[in-house]
């Protein structure tokens, strides 16, 4: 006897759920139910269209309810919004948007992938025209149509995630002034702030104006229209359009009106089956929360890897598998301009948050390819493990070329359990166009094992300098005289070794050069010499910056 | 007391174990004694430098002897060649090639990184002026200046391996008309031959003659001073140089006067602390023999990275760690004009060749990012796996962006024993320009786990097509017209579940769509309808070319 399965919410998790279990079982009998006007549309994509570097909405639309009908027999109803869920009947009733009727349809399965939502909090005027979130293929339109009615030339975008710096660039490739209001003093929130520097160093240069460390407090419209937005500083943004772009949060009422139990986050709780606390029903997607598998704790991530993933476990379970879902690491990207940030495990802000102090950090600054192949971009890395076993806990990549490459080399090993002894022994591609023959990942690897090993002594760019240190700079003369640490004495490496008469032995030495190699060649010289020698980790590209940074 | 190690050869291998020593032991004494004209210099950019895309032999020179001096007080002769090893007397004899003066130098450790030198089999001719291999900065001096001398414009370059492909593309940039003469039927020998092809039609399209599956014969040199080179199936291609790249041998005749035991395969043979035969003699880099991991013997492999990895193991060994070199396994990538090609761990060619029947592979040609984001590239990749327990036993990879992304993440799989199931919950770092939500990676795991789980029957393109079966192909109309395999039923896959009264259920059915995808899910249909079904793995992009490069 065929089984009917009911999904509701047709885009990532749903969708792959839809068309897995077909695969699987030729005879079930599937629903999707979508109460917005497309099923598996590209929501990544929105920031992009609205940019109209992808010209049509119908790139955006990956599979339309007639591909699910002709090559997977899945009936898919846009437009059709369940509005309650009988768990004992095992029914939902549904309304038709288009009509406003409303019928029932029975269940032996349901999935419940209805995705998550903007946050809006209750600032005033957040509900004024002019003021848009970016979710769905209407809502890319409608600020396309605002645009071009309001012949708009200034933007307000709220919000420095994913989504903000995208509209950001995107705005800003329209012809728009855009400003960026993000409460806290960085963008991509969940990163660290010094690694997030560079790209901020980046989006000023590409004219985009950031308003970091002030949170919005009203918006409001002015006689002729035009918006404003208030800041907490006091300060006021001039807008004709203002993006909102501060989060999302789980879509949970139906669940929680069907008395399905959610987490300690507000998203819907699932065990590693993806069921949900009532039988037969199942959740995947944004709307449910999801074990970080580094911390072990619970969290909400909304991104479409995982919820694929879990689309498909979903089917797998219904088809009678046992199939689990090994949970998320976190491993997200972002490009922006023609840089790209991103992390994966997780952050020390996440350790710090968590408690957990047995970890240690080194920074690295690696050229994308050997610098004698012309075309060499820089990359800043963040490489954060474990100070006793070694094991991968996190790592950040900002740069302009390779920054995927690295962080997704980098959350293989963390999936595997792997630690900095494996990055040391990495075996990576590499031709000169392509890397070096000690990779980038071989080199964090490499600082992190000697850290472990009692050899490398590093010292953090999140560190206060004391007061009680030598600043000891081991640049060439050229590149101290374009800029060096205050305080700091200066004697190249090439002549350390033959003027330790120069350097106290009465207090700690903090060492740098441009990135950190020359630096830890001096520590481990001057540790040998009997100095309490520190390798300034990160060199003058983590230290200079700081301070640069702080001046701005 | 301080410990004396002379280091023969200053390249990879060499001037990593130098530096490292130093850095663990401030006391050590270090002579690198180096039989060329420089120390740590970049061979992998020779190629780059004669076609002057590397602007000055300077730009590959990455350490002097002056900078070894100074910064870590390692005394660097070059131009000193080592005569013969006292293993005895732990002593070596050196000539001072300026001065043609022999003397003995004493040592506590030895350490042997004399590198791989071109083979020269004996070819009538090879020994003609103009005919040059590419190992050393003065060869692509003597290259240039040849081009130039000869005002050349035509080249034949023998062998088909990296520094084959790098040299052509090189020439091909200087103006040459270049001619690849390759004994194979494919370029990339270590690669299996039908990964190749997309690189090959590349090649020709930039206008490099492929001359594949023949062999030379003899390079004859007219009156006219010009060079011939006759192949084995008669052809002539006239040149006015000739590039000799069919590969190296170690160089182990130092090693092998001393007595130091060589292995199978004519290397150098090493423990796995790098220690020779000989107490207190080390060997590393492209003279050893080294561990394959994935097939567990002992090989010949010529690359930069395990040279500098074995080079840090030898230091720490000398310095009296324990440390352990954990073999190879031989990943690595050519960029030929703008694509690229390159493999991790074994070739279908190599598990044969071991004997190894227990394996299974998929085929697939994904886009590098999402294909609704403007600039994506398709990757052609080769997934090779373990048909009993799922270990990833080696990947290829070819296409314009992106390759050494894939073979990074698949390398690092391999290494950390990691299966197809690991890659299907790969969580990679995805947005719209860097990738998929479901990466290729997670696409190859897929595809492979739903095999060894018994969904999926994939048959390979390296098969022949029985008789008794039927071919179904399940594209579209357009696809279908624009070329389809001959004798092929046409059944787009929307139509096929209200078709299967068309096709007989009496032998097997092979179904095709464009790259596998839909395929699967006709594949899937029939089976669950009674049908023998087998997807075509790889789809047309891998059948179609089949046949279209047979026809060449």
């Amino acid at each position: 006897m065929s089984q009917k399965t009911i999904i509701i919410g047709g885009v990532a998790g749903g969708a792959s759920a839809a068309a897995r279990l077909r695969r699987l079982d030729e005879n079930a009998e599937i629903l999707v139910l979508e109460r917005g006007p497309y099923v598996s549309f590209a929501n990544c994509g929105l920031p992009y269209r609205v940019g109209e570097l992808i010209k049509s909405d119908d790139d955006l639309l990956l599979a339309s309810p007639g591909l699910f009908r002709d090559r997977f027999k899945i009936e898919v109803r846009t437009g059709n919004e369940v509005r309650s869920i009988d768990t004992e009947g095992k029914t939902v009733s549904v309304r038709d948007l288009s009509t406003g009727e409303d019928y029932s349809e029975s269940y032996d399965n349901l999935v419940l992938a209805p995705g998550a939502k903007a946050l809006r909090p209750p600032i005033p005027g957040i509900d004024l025209p002019g003021v848009f979130s970016v979710r769905t293929i209407p809502d890319a339109r409608e600020i396309q149509r605002w645009i071009a009615a309001k012949n708009a030339d200034k933007a307000v975008v709220v919000g420095g995630g994913f989504i903000g710096l995208e509209m950001a660039e995107n705005l800003k490739h329209l012809g728009l002034e855009v400003t960026l209001v993000e409460m806290l003093d960085q963008v991509m929130p969940p990163m660290d702030a010094e690694m997030t520097r560079p790209l901020e160093k980046h989006m000023s240069a590409k004219g985009v104006r950031l308003a970091l460390g002030d949170g919005v407090s009203s918006f409001t419209e002015a006689a002729d229209g035009k918006l404003s937005v208030q800041t907490q500083s006091g300060a006021k943004h001039e807008a004709d359009i203002v993006i909102l772009a501060i989060g999302v949060q789980p879509e949970t009422s139906l669940a929680q009106a069907a008395g399905i139990d959610l987490g300690e986050r507000g998203g819907i709780l699932v065990d590693d089956r993806m069921r949900t606390s009532k039988p037969d029903i199942y959740a995947v997607g944004d709307a449910v929360e999801k074990i970080d598998t580094v911390s072990g704790q619970s969290m909400l991530l909304a991104l479409a890897g995982p919820a694929n993933r879990q689309g498909r476990i979903v089917a797998d379970n219904i088809a009678g598998r046992d199939s689990r879902f090994r949970g998320v690491q976190g491993t997200s990207i972002c490009g922006v301009f023609d840089m790209a940030i991103g992390s994966t495990g997780l952050s020390e802000k996440a350790l710090q948050r968590l408690g957990v102090t047995n970890y240690r950090s080194v920074y690295l600054h690696p050229a994308h390819h050997v610098g004698y192949y012309p075309g060499a971009e820089t990359l800043h890395m963040k490489l954060i493990f474990d100070s006793e076993d070694g094991k991968i806990l996190g790592a950040q990549v900002t740069g302009k070329t390779d920054v995927a490459r690295k962080l997704d080399v980098i959350a293989t090993y963390i999936q595997m359990g792997g630690t900095v002894y494996d990055l040391e022994e990495a075996e990576l591609a590499y031709a000169p166009q392509f890397g070096a023959a000690k990779d980038a990942v071989n080199l964090a690897g490499m600082l992190a094992a000697n850290t472990l090993r009692g050899d490398h002594f590093p010292v953090s760019p999140t560190q206060a300098i004391p007061e009680e240190v030598t600043l000891l700079d081991v640049r060439e003369a050229a590149e101290w005289d374009r800029g060096h640490l205050e305080g700091a004495v200066h004697i190249p490496l090439g002549s350390l070794r033959d003027s330790l008469d120069k350097l106290a032995k009465d207090q700690p030495v903090w060492v740098y050069c441009h990135v950190g190699k020359r630096g830890y060649d001096a520590q481990r010289m001057l540790r040998q010499h009997g100095y309490e020698a520190y390798n300034m980790s990160g060199g003058w590209l983590s230290w200079g910056e700081r301070v640069i940074l702080k001046r701005r």
